[in-house]
């Protein structure tokens, strides 16, 4: 894999800032891998994605990012400037459930995609030695009602201790806390088993049944306070039919679960996902 | 296309129905060319779907309905034995939109479905003319707030005038009395342009924009009293991103619409939906 | 729809392309609605499509095109400047099947798509009155084996007559002679039945029913001189089983190749097909 | 999961089979709680899979059986009466490569899939240590050009050894001597990476990107004799464009092959494929 950096832009619209931005980087000897743009026409707002070849810039990425803050300013960017070869921490959250988890770190292992795996948090202890057995740290904790305070203080503590840019809740059925979805906004994903926004909340199979619908669906999204609400990443459906029962729709509807969240999380590690509002830009290939 | 009768049940589930039917049919000879079968656990009901090769019966139609009444009393079986052969009679009902009209016709002018189309009813005069060159008639009945009981009053008298079997709302965008539907209850199919439950009524691509959803849909129902909220019949999505504007969601949206009520219509046609409580059987092949 | 022009460049990869393309934009006060890029590793290739908005150019296209000539010099660039108001124009050549015809003219005639349509040929008459009642000149032209090369020439002269961009083999379901596809290169799109290159030539739904394939194709593709060999714009599938006989497939391939030419044939008008030896760049949205 | 016995047939068609076994089974109190039928026109042969209630069957299994086979040879069947309650025996066979493996050892174990794993077997050692996490055998057999007979030799008697039903190849890169192919025809399941009958052998990513192909896809057969041409069991694709390099393909068509493979044994687990020539019948829900 190509060792790169990612800079990502999003500013009020108006002529000249590819220009700007493409010659800046020009300046530099950058070689631009892959580009997208995004104006949004209701907000008038202009959204970037860069990929540059390492090792084409003539200056350090410090000296780089040093510059651009000039051309930033200028324009109002809100930006980043990544090293791609910098993996993003991540802390994995799951209940009892093994198929999101067997998948990601299925991934994880084989280098199909790229991030530092800090721990696998639980309310339970199934899954331990399955993770174990990768050699990730694995911790219990129990979320009952009367310790839920506690168990959510051990869990912040877990975030900051270790400093992870991402939390992933693959199929964790908590609800987090408001004020850890507002301390971690940006940065934590859920996958919710059905098409939002139909089906929000508990049990989203037995609702799809009751309606009688002939697609069940996933989607990945980031969370915020509101349950089930936040912004879209990447959704998904499968076919069933009156012949399913509400298992069948279980065990079908996991396979579309796996995979969303996988994609979703691809797309966030990558620096592909841009928040607007409640809403995302994905820059996917 | 093989002449056929077409069988359907539906009763209390137990041992033997399947015995007790192909064993009557067997006696007059009749040759099975497709079965389906189907029990629901929830409600202990069975519903079943014979495709009988006319030829092979040895009595005629009316006498093998006569024989067949006695064993479907002893079961308590709701059913009908229809002639494939004879077509169903179909209203179409449309705007200004044209897409689905134009997709229905030609499916029905070159065969590719069958039915006979009694007349076209649009609250615009618009599409007078294409309608007319297919020789088929073509009624303009505007529905304004003022005049709408009085419309509806025509409407429902050409309804029955053409002793119609099926109405199909091909993107009619006027919401049906309550009366009308409950008189032609199972009989009228409409096309919503969201993948329903999510999005109910109005402008529902703008509502999916506004959510930021990454897949558009349409849904194939049954009209009942309340808004989109009959048995599905069909449905099915369309991937979107970012950078499609609500005109392009549109746009994409009414390749599904139309594919998605011509999937419906067709089951609806060939007597594959089976009605329960607010779901739908389909044994689509 | 915004007025826009359309920037196409395709050359050898190097740093500072988009830095000069966008900045030599930006000094016109090009305001960039969107762009999309693309390098090739295997060829180093660079292909670039860049719409602009036409009101924000403060020079004429013709001004604009002389001075960009000086930098595509520069950069080796096979390149067009066009402008999206110019429909581009079309014949239209099909066979007896209509759902492709039928389908296209309604995108034709609601504005769904945008470009003028010279005529209609055909080698059979059925489809005249239909064509003709949308006041598009209709030729019926056979193609026997002994006229053929007559049949050819007239069809080469219409070609010609007509000043055409584009020509779409509708179902047409003849070879073109190879001097026509030399000579039209780039111009003649195709929609071959099937999920190319599978099953390539005559009856190709019987070729999958001979092989028990679980979806079947359809491909719209560039026309060369080697049979459904040309360069790929777009594919698509539908899912069949053991039940479907092969009028069934005959009936569901219909649907996706109308649906797959359209969409070819959209990415074609809108200029968004930039073939690259036997492959294409598609920069679809 | 209720406990089932499963009935297949396989018979020349004729009026009156689905009253026999019907009444048949209704004799011994047999509920049926799924059918499914299927004539294949071609060949005039029938087919039939019942699953029955095996607590509403008034006689042991074996009785039933013995019973059948009174009127299966009235009929001249090809059938099977199994015990779902057995599992199948199998052996999973793997390269290196771990996805296909990963995902079915999560099936397994979880019960999402029911069957006995007898072994892994893999040409190379990479797998041992996370299939022994799993408490199950793993054998390293290499296959080099010099020891293939031995290599073959030993695999023969581990399938012979394990009296198994059933061998995946999941991944497994290496093709099977004939005299293997033909002893266990039927029983050994194949995955290929591509949407066959494209790309057959080797690197069929490589061929796709070649040919400039819009999906890639992968197939779930049958191991005949014949490379990759035996019957297909199941197939899907996933969409890719000009910015997808062959890695990209690799990994996208990975988790392809993943669920074709799992959707596929499912069916053969269930008893749900009926091989007929060198295609399948395959009764899913």
């Amino acid at each position: 894999m190509r060792h790169t950096y990612r800079l990502n832009i999003a500013c009020p619209d108006r002529v000249g800032i590819v220009a700007a931005v493409s010659q800046f980087l020009a300046q530099y000897g950058g070689w631009i891998v892959e580009a997208n743009h995004h104006s949004d026409v209701s907000t008038n707002w202009f959204f970037m994605r860069q990929e540059i070849a390492a090792d084409s810039v003539t200056v350090s990425l410090a000296e780089l990012r040093e510059k651009f803050a000039l051309l930033a300013a200028e324009f109002n960017m809100e930006w980043t400037l990544l090293d791609a070869a910098v993996r993003k921490r991540v802390i994995l959250m799951v209940s009892r459930e093994a198929h999101c988890l067997t998948n990601l770190l299925y991934r994880w292992r084989s280098s199909e995609m790229y991030f530092d795996l800090a721990c696998v948090i639980s309310n339970h202890d199934d899954l331990r030695s399955y993770v174990e057995w990768h050699k990730v740290p694995f911790y219990h904790i129990p979320v009952t009602p009367e310790r839920k305070p506690a168990a959510f203080a051990e869990i912040r503590r877990l975030f900051e201790d270790h400093a992870v840019d991402s939390i992933v809740l693959a199929r964790y059925m908590q609800i987090l806390p408001p004020d850890l979805c507002a301390d971690f906004s940006g940065k934590i994903i859920n996958i919710h088993h059905s098409f939002l926004p139909s089906f929000v909340g508990a049990k989203p199979y037995h609702q799809a049944a009751q309606r009688g619908v002939k697609l069940i669906g996933a989607t990945c999204h980031y969370v915020t306070e509101e349950l089930d609400a936040g912004p879209i990443i990447e959704q998904d459906v499968v076919r069933i039919s009156h012949s399913h029962s509400i298992d069948d729709m279980i065990r079908l509807g996991a396979d579309v679960e796996t995979l969303v969240l996988a994609k979703g999380l691809r797309y966030h590690l990558e620096d592909r996902v841009l928040i607007h509002g409640n809403k995302t830009i994905v820059f996917s290939q």
